[in-house]
């Protein structure tokens, strides 16, 4: 059985957590605060010397670290990962846009307006553009096909809705992205998880 | 054959390059100039709607972008990929790795310094600390293994290589990081490569 170490604040981690859960692969959760440096002991740098989480842990010991690394692993020869090498190629594609391009703007800013304490008109504007045209991106996408990879859900949709869905707790307002509420229900629906809200 | 469209000055697109020659793989390259606005034509956004190089294109017109992915894709059953599902899982997590905590501030620095004229002195401390902490966690791994992976040379080795052989170009000092300037010797002699400048 893994050990999962993450934060069940972060949608970073969480996507680690819906891989197993779907797939019904057993796991030990193991939390780790954030905020109060605990990525930052020896012991944690032991598992990850990046000092970020998710990381995960096997029975022997290995360790595995970076989200879309996870699980990848863990949906190996599942459903989640398309069999054909393009299809696959193409959640890839996605994979590492959300790390580059999504994650650092639409996470970020809600990290700083939960977890930081600023206000929405506090941010930097750069961040917020670049965090737009990442949903603008996924709204085009997302008008034309069901999933992000056409018509199956694959490991592309797990991890681009963990911080989708909380895009509104960084200020992005989702109201002209209709394709993109659309899809959250039903990734959402896919992984058996509670909307998140939207206030 | 594939079409490479690419920025030769742009270690994401030499990676795509440097995988197909190894591999022998023949492909077309065409020159895409992004400090030009080349990447934000109509006819670019068709191949890539990221507005990002390298994108290819297959003989039958789909398209593939995000370096590490194209370089998955057209490695795939080769031995640059370990066929050990656990070692290739620690590939992919140098890959995600590469993307949100290396080229950030390692090819950032560089590209400001060669193309915004910026000088050492100018550049965000933030962004040089943290390209630091990147290129001090290579040197702990490549003082315990030959390659990011162990023994075996991988892609891991390509995605980082490109920008961490011009690190000296974005200020950085590699001076202390022995493991890391035999790696590149070798990583540059496993591609065929001339070594890069180091001045």
């Amino acid at each position: 059985m893994i050990t999962i170490h993450g934060d069940s604040n972060s949608g970073n981690c969480l996507k680690v957590k819906w891989v197993c859960d779907r797939l019904a692969q057993p796991y030990r959760w193991i939390e780790v605060d954030t905020l109060k440096g605990e990525t930052r002991t020896a012991q944690f740098l032991k598992l990850n010397s990046a000092g970020q989480v998710p990381a995960i842990e096997l029975d022997d010991g290995r360790t595995l670290a970076q989200s879309n690394a996870i699980i990848r692993y863990l949906a190996c020869g599942s459903h989640l990962i398309p069999s054909d090498a393009f299809a696959a190629a193409k959640m890839d594609e996605w994979l590492f846009w959300e790390q580059y391009s999504h994650e650092p703007y639409i996470a970020v800013c809600r990290f700083q307006m939960i977890y930081l304490g600023k206000s929405a008109s506090d941010l930097d504007p750069d961040k917020v553009k670049r965090g737009y045209a990442a949903l603008a991106r996924m709204e085009q996408q997302l008008a034309a096909t069901r999933f992000l990879v056409g018509a199956e859900v694959s490991l592309a949709d797990v991890a681009l809705l963990a911080y989708t869905r909380l895009a509104h707790e960084g200020g992005f307002d989702l109201d002209d992205c209709a394709a993109i509420g659309r899809w959250i229900g039903e990734t959402e629906r896919a992984f058996g998880l509670a909307p998140a809200r939207r206030d």
